[in-house]
């Protein structure tokens, strides 16, 4: 294992201790318990917004931190979730009177945790509503799952719910604009190597040379099923008839479209499969009016990609292009 | 090798299809000869700034075409130069009358083919000026080069001169600007892997499980030397004292911190290497004014990073501070 770390067991305190120094101006980093919250929360009046999650997949959650999008950000160890003594002292920490809104992709110990931290929260007189994120269509049920997994789409929800309470949208119409976009979205992925947690040290899980898992989740958890390498429109068709199938997207529709990196390929290869997606999407009648390109949401130093769909309207397309001002999205401001 | 490509012959033009699809707003790719532009380019009465260079350090340098940096980027194979038939109609394409600067990294290629256009862009009547970008303190002369090479620095060039450009500077005083930034910017980088290129099929050079190349060029041709893997402090300070001690930075001055990484490394990494570089330099008693952190000129997929430190000045900040509208970078607009 080669990584630019120092011990296993600092890389979370260290990596956000670094992220609170390039950030300074931005956020403020809590260091025990752990989390970022934005440098001027509570703001007044408005919702507040809290995700959090596992580490591993940064720029998530931390990244989103400001202006337009969350609130705070509650990081766990890496793959695990945060705890709710982390995440209770985020939630009053946002808490302007107006209520705070959990977002929270559905992972068994993340669903717990916020629940646990959300009923303590409430306890202390916290309005408090939940959007759950289960936007991957890969597989019903997996590992760390009941249900399907949230991935690539919430950063789709943060960035958009955070614009609509930026606006000043009530607690329910934030927690309801969080919702359609959970509705409106699908995201598959492919893995083409593994990731090594550090403090395990080896692979999380094991691909042959000439083998690539279709439906991988964001933990290298299993997908649909591992295949021979193929090119990569091959590939982007495999990713993208699910998505647009599930989504039930026909001619006509306007869509954003997320290619997200898993954090260990290169930005011109996301672009190939841009490109590809692009196209079909095109071909099938419907406009792709929106995009984002990049790392986004990653799983450590996996190579491979995840294609996110949203079904976008003139409201959603407003917040979408809402100025944002986080460390890893950022436009009108 | 596996990468998410149809075919090594076609990487870079299925890749920069896909980035102007993606970004149809901000700019146009011209295929043949292949060249990307600013949508709005020529800007009338200012000063058009051309850069370019071998593929494969993306987002470099198509990503930073747009308001306040380049308007346009000339995308060679990978790690391969543009040829003299694709700068020159990029060179005409945007120049307004004020003449064109082109930012050019210190590899032998670059520079001719740089020149070459330079000299028939001139006798079409065009004014050219020359920034070239030498910043990487590991070696002196190296595969590819005579002198330095040009690295991190090139980012913060095309930066910085392009808020010159957009502020209406005239030619002589945007490459003045470009020059003053290359010349208090230093830098230097690390490989913890090789990259493979796509039409080679194999890592371009050899690393042991346990080794890690120091001075690494971002090409993968030699640095300093082949050293056993080290913890992220250890190497960030071997990355570091070099490039402060060449710049001479003291006591008092004021500089901005780039991290970057080489395409396959976490960015949660990052930031565990710009916390050590923060530290050290505000112990030197420096201060940290401006950051950048992620993968802005990268190696294909190579884990690693780099480090560069920029000397500020008032005028230099300021510019750093200008809006900026590309791909890559975004802030005030």
């Amino acid at each position: 294992m080669k990584k630019l770390i120092n011990d296993p067991r600092s890389v979370v305190d260290e990596s956000v201790e670094g992220f609170g120094l390039a950030h300074a101006g931005l956020v403020t980093v809590t260091a025990d318990p752990k989390y970022v919250t934005r440098k001027d929360a509570p703001v007044a009046g408005k919702v507040g917004l809290v995700s959090g999650g596992g580490s591993g997949h940064e720029p998530l959650h931390a990244g989103f931190v400001g202006l337009g999008m969350l609130d705070a950000a509650v990081p766990g160890a890496v793959f695990t979730s945060p705890t709710p003594d982390q995440i209770l002292p985020a939630t009053l920490a946002v808490n302007s009177g107006a209520g705070v809104v959990h977002i929270v992709k559905n992972y068994t110990g993340d669903v717990l945790n916020f629940e646990t931290a959300a009923e303590l929260a409430q306890a202390e007189g916290v309005d408090i509503r939940t959007v759950l994120v289960n936007d991957d269509v890969a597989v019903e049920d997996s590992l760390y799952t009941a249900g399907r997994r949230g991935v690539g789409g919430t950063v789709l929800v943060e960035k958009i719910a955070g614009a609509a309470a930026e606006r000043g949208d009530s607690l329910d119409a934030v927690a309801a604009i969080g919702d359609r976009v959970n509705s409106n979205v699908r995201t598959m992925g492919v893995a083409l190597t593994a990731c090594t947690v550090p403090h395990a040290g080896s692979p999380s899980f094991d691909l042959a040379d000439d083998e690539i898992e279709i439906g991988i989740g964001i933990h290298g958890e299993p997908g649909r099923h591992k295949i021979p390498m193929e090119n990569a429109d091959g590939i982007t068709d495999r990713l993208l008839d699910p998505v647009l199938s599930d989504l039930g997207i026909s001619g006509g529709e306007k869509v954003l479209l997320f290619v997200n990196g898993m954090g260990g390929t290169p930005l011109s290869e996301l672009y190939i499969v841009y490109r590809r997606a692009a196209q079909v999407i095109t071909e099938r009648g419907a406009a792709v009016e929106r995009s984002l390109v990049g790392n986004y949401i990653t799983s450590l130093e996996m190579q491979g990609c995840s294609i996110s769909v949203l079904r976008l309207d003139d409201e959603l397309t407003q917040l979408w292009d809402a100025p944002v001002h986080t460390a890893a999205l950022r436009w009108g401001v």
